[in-house]
């Protein structure tokens, strides 16, 4: 993919055509004029500065950067940052723009798997540069989402962002939900005895904390992007869009409280499987100590009766008798003490 | 239901007769002028600054705040923290009010079921309006609260939103309080070797630990709450009331220590549950390995016995004597060495 | 009973000769002039402003505190908090004096129940009042430590305020004194292997950790408390009287450090006792295999010559010694197998 | 090895020949002018302001320092620390120079064995000094990165120690990335049952931690080294070269927080381990027992068959299929009531 | 013993002769003038102010500080700290004087017993008074440093100060380098299976445990004790001894964050035992089963032909082939059976 110098825009951006994901938008004063313009339209638009513009790469190589960096000037270690993988959340200042790092995260509906994609935001004055490393992020909620509320779309850069950061920690959220009720689940197989399921419990719950771990470096970092988004004075929010970044952090705040409370659930379940196995392994062997004993009696007796020696009874039919009468009562009175006992 | 603008109130607001649970109330200067009025007429009494209204909405619908707006001038977003679902408690400012959100708790008197109840309250120079979205929290306690302590009415609405704190954390004060109750309970049940006891600690230790995370949830972030109350210089709040929300302060304090020293007092008894078992455990492996040694050895001697060769005593009565004496003997040294070593 | 307003004492406070545990003391330029005298002369004693007075009051009401109130102008607060059950160590500033809630701990010989019992102090300029809710903290003591230190009486009410904080952790002192040569003994018990010895660690180190947990909630705010008194400029503490004070906080931080370490002690005893059954099981089953193969065998060889069929040796003398010699060599060879891999 | 004072260099220092891992080199304006030239050079080349040299030595002796101290005035303690072993990563600050201490980590490939090499770093004006106690951190590296991006080179000092700290940092996440796979690797043999693959899991997740504490130790202080770069206004460090080394220190923020949440995934996996395998103990306590109970039946049987007694059957035809269809049925029955339990 | 007044010196003070142990130093710019001199001299030398004196007292008794008050006017509380038993590390400001407690600690070559001895330090302008409860900690190798570095000697009261905490804190750094090493040979000895290795496991762990945890108890406040010394403006610290104690504080630093990492390590090692010693449990489980049900067959077969029934082969030649056939096959299946399933 080739990108055309700005100044002279003969060869038209391809990238929205070849690629459907590539995506702009330009508003101005509010309201949203144009969408998905080529990409060399950009510094036009930007001319007028009541205008600002939304860009989204989804997978972009560094060709794209660079041609990038003569419009907005982006430094060289945030576009690394953008381009590289396993950023952690986080939020840097340079001279001429921010760099926000955030992650969309996607449980699949058995709660089993756990993805996260990273969305790496360039936030200049009068761009949103939005950055995908793959399409795990679908762009639709979000346009939905900024579609919804034009009456906040007047401030700009600022109104993008939020929309963004919010339906991201929405995401979380869902996730988070999602494990709660995958504990709660968790909890209902806790006290079943069956085979199947004590297994499940054992995949489950370990699914479950992993998942935890995975969330919890995901969301951890948010409270300290969005403290920074609040406490820097960046000309990008107005006054009127702070409660709105509050709300997000505030959403942020109860996602982590969450998470770390299912932590602890999630440990309470888990040492409670433990203390109910070992429980369990009581029961059985004292039901393993007790029949072993019963049936040891009838072993011993005929035993007795079988021995090669004149034993009284030997051969004669009271012998029979006696023999299984002491079958009978040992093995009734034994049954009967380890009833009395709980052991059976 | 529809609301009529309170401009021209020529149909009075109907809520009060509709559900029996939204209130009004009227104070000035102290005193209790009116109860259950008609909502509409809000806006006439507020023309008295000096004139405080409660206002009590129960499951309430957008509309309801639509409404509202108008009188009260409500941030869009606390209107929306106010309707939704799975808030946390927090504080948060708005130009022309506070949003406040807190829990009413309450255990059920088995100490299995913790439920709790979301209030969102705004508070404005003259209006406290408070929000649940159900009827789990009970307005009773919170009138006679009120009532009870006339002296302090003067002071407004600092005087109602300190009512209904304290109300709030004298009732995470009981929850925990049965807790503890639940905790010393369990301790009974520790040293219990019958099984149906034992699945009680299970069961019930699950169910406190459980119950301890979810009152730690509500109850944390109160401090932070209180804080910020006490912190900020609130125009409702007077001089005088100053000690009254410290108060209500100690108690939240009070709360979050006792919960966290009944997790570790929980933890205690799960971890010293598990040492119970493991030694009982052994106990019982060591009853098993005993008998079984006992119990094979008269099995082991009629074995002898009953070859069907002439061994020593073959078909004779002394070797009658001798095969019941070597089990007499070797079975009661056996049960005899297994008593001296504590084993059985 | 009742208290005459102090103006018009014409009938003395009865209260000294009701019940002997309240008591007053009256201190004036570092030399206690007087002791017991009734309650109602605290006013006229007041008048001279080089005067101080101590007051204990045990199991009071709330009508003792009504007169009080007259003199002292004590908060309605925290009268309620010095009536109240189950405070927190705290310290509280109202404008005309400050309530200091503490707690006197006593743990019984056999390091098996701890008691805790509050104490309440309100200290004004000119007087120290203690409020007990029972007896549990022995007056004795605090009396004779004040008087051993007849030096420092000249400082007035923070001379009385540090002999009874001195006091109060010099208790918790003793009592995590105690706690730690539980845990030396507990520990002299986790090697051995004897079944009232084993149980004895399981309800020992519960109780250890019980005690713990009650004596950190204890504890744990004194830290707070005292740090408050040091960094508020107190009017009743001289410069001269901070080393003191700083003193009983150095002994607070130790008893904390020391309560931390304890904790961590007693939960290495735990595991350690976990780790040591688990092996003893492992040992127990080892034993159980290597009888139950070596018992095995004699019954599997004579099951052999007790068949009724025409074996070699059926009914010969050689059979009986081919049957024998082949019970004692497996069964010794077994024996030597088992020794040797340790399992014996 | 002698040092020729650096005035009269007519003897040239010969080290770079005897031990090929002594390097130097010269920069000036950014540009490399000379590599492992004589150290005896250094003096001269420092004459020029805007020459920037690096020395590097491996496993120096006192002796080599005392030279060194002639020309840059290291601090005593410092060159102690340099030549000590088991620094912790530090950053301390001298009159003429600051000491900096790191670690370079190598996971060898198997993820068993963990080598931490310290890396002692003395930062002048005008030099970089490099003290290797072993050759283990390989230069190679570290020369191509330097070479690799020339722009930068004309920040001096602040270029050569960003490269190096890069380059160690980035040796961590290497580390960290190959322990992570390592867990993913435990994770799939968790739920496998072979015998070998269990011991794997026991040993794998004893090196994994084992590595993670190392790894932390030497991680978690680079926090506090990069935070104090950034901090203090060094002479070395161009305003145009804050970003890199803030951009650094997100990487150690990385490792951190991914090494802590390696912990958590470890721990999860090490206790879900320990309840698979509780599990399979009573999975196999079950079979056992089920086991004992079928084969105890035809025994039981068979013993009364073989009584010498006239019982009911004996000796006659009939009486082997009764015996015969007796123990057939039994086992049968037990053999499906187990089944059916899902002890089978 | 008695102590003369210092004006009146005519007895000189016996100290030294009675107990070899109580030592003196005097210093003058930097030298070493006059060694053990009678603790009566002190005054007189003294009042020079250029004179800097050492007194070490072990095992003093009130009196002895009786005297030394009237020379140095050490605070009662300094005093009686240094007196009693127990103190924790600290720092205290007196008006004339500071006052430090610190710990020497010694662990015994076996690596079993930690033995800590506290050394009370009294710091005023001209003089370093080290007070030892017993001998424990010997004051040879602190002579030996200070006569180590006769340069830092004009540093006066500092440099002993340096010395002595540099002694001690280096001691603290053997002991937890020692704790190190044990823990390493326990992780040699985790995966062996002998028996007595294996309880050597469980005394050697908890031995490690316990000496971290008081080796903790002692290490940790010293990063305040040197932080205090370091932030504090004292006069008896040159500037040019800052590097020295901030040298010390690095020192302390290593050992709290290795002891952490040991706390760590010895909990991994500890819980890497307890899942070792499961899987042995499972394994010798299997074995159980395999071997028991193996066994069982011949008890089974045996007991059929041993029936007094005609059963097919009664008391015939093939009968004795197809019994021992039959008991030969059977077992040998089961056998191959577990061997493939891995259970043997």
């Amino acid at each position: 993919m080739t990108m055309e110098p700005p100044a002279a825009s003969a060869v038209p951006y391809r990238r929205p055509e070849d690629c459907p994901r590539a995506r702009t938008r330009l508003y101005r004063e509010g309201v949203c004029l144009s969408e998905n313009f080529p990409v060399a339209d950009i510094t036009g638009h930007l001319a007028d500065p009541a205008s600002v513009v939304w860009l989204d790469l989804c997978r972009p190589t560094p060709a794209d950067f660079a041609m990038l960096d003569k419009e907005f000037g982006l430094h060289e270690l945030a576009v690394e940052d953008a381009l590289d993988e396993a950023q952690r959340p986080k939020i840097d200042r340079y001279p001429t723009h921010l760099f926000l790092s955030a992650y969309a995260v996607h449980l699949d509906p058995k709660g089993v798997r756990l993805d996260v994609g990273e969305v790496a935001v360039f936030i200049t004055g009068q761009a949103l540069i939005t950055v995908r490393k793959d399409d795990q992020f679908d762009l639709g909620p979000l346009l939905a989402r900024w579609d919804a509320s034009p009456d906040l779309a007047v401030h700009g850069v600022a109104f993008l962002l939020h929309g963004l950061l919010d339906l991201l920690v929405d995401g979380h959220f869902d996730a988070v939900s999602q494990l709660d009720e995958g504990i709660e689940q968790l909890e209902d197989l806790l006290f079943d005895e069956r085979r199947a399921q004590i297994e499940q419990v054992h995949r489950r719950s370990f699914q479950l904390r992993k998942n935890l771990v995975v969330l919890r470096r995901v969301v951890l970092p948010m409270r300290e992007v969005l403290n920074t988004l609040l406490r820097r004075d960046l000309h990008t929010i107005d006054e009127a869009m702070v409660p709105y970044f509050q709300d997000v952090y505030d959403h942020v705040l109860r996602v982590t409280e969450w998470t770390e409370s299912l932590r602890d659930l999630v440990a309470t379940t888990v040492e409670t499987n433990l203390t109910v196995q070992a429980n369990r392994m009581n029961l059985i062997m004292k039901k393993v100590t007790s029949w072993a004993a019963i049936i040891a009696v009838p072993t011993a007796i005929t035993g007795f009766y079988g021995q090669n020696l004149p034993y009284p009874g030997h051969g004669t039919g009271w012998g029979v008798w006696t023999s299984t009468a002491l079958i009978a009562v040992v093995s009734g009175l034994l049954y009967l003490a380890f009833k009395r006992r709980d052991w059976l």
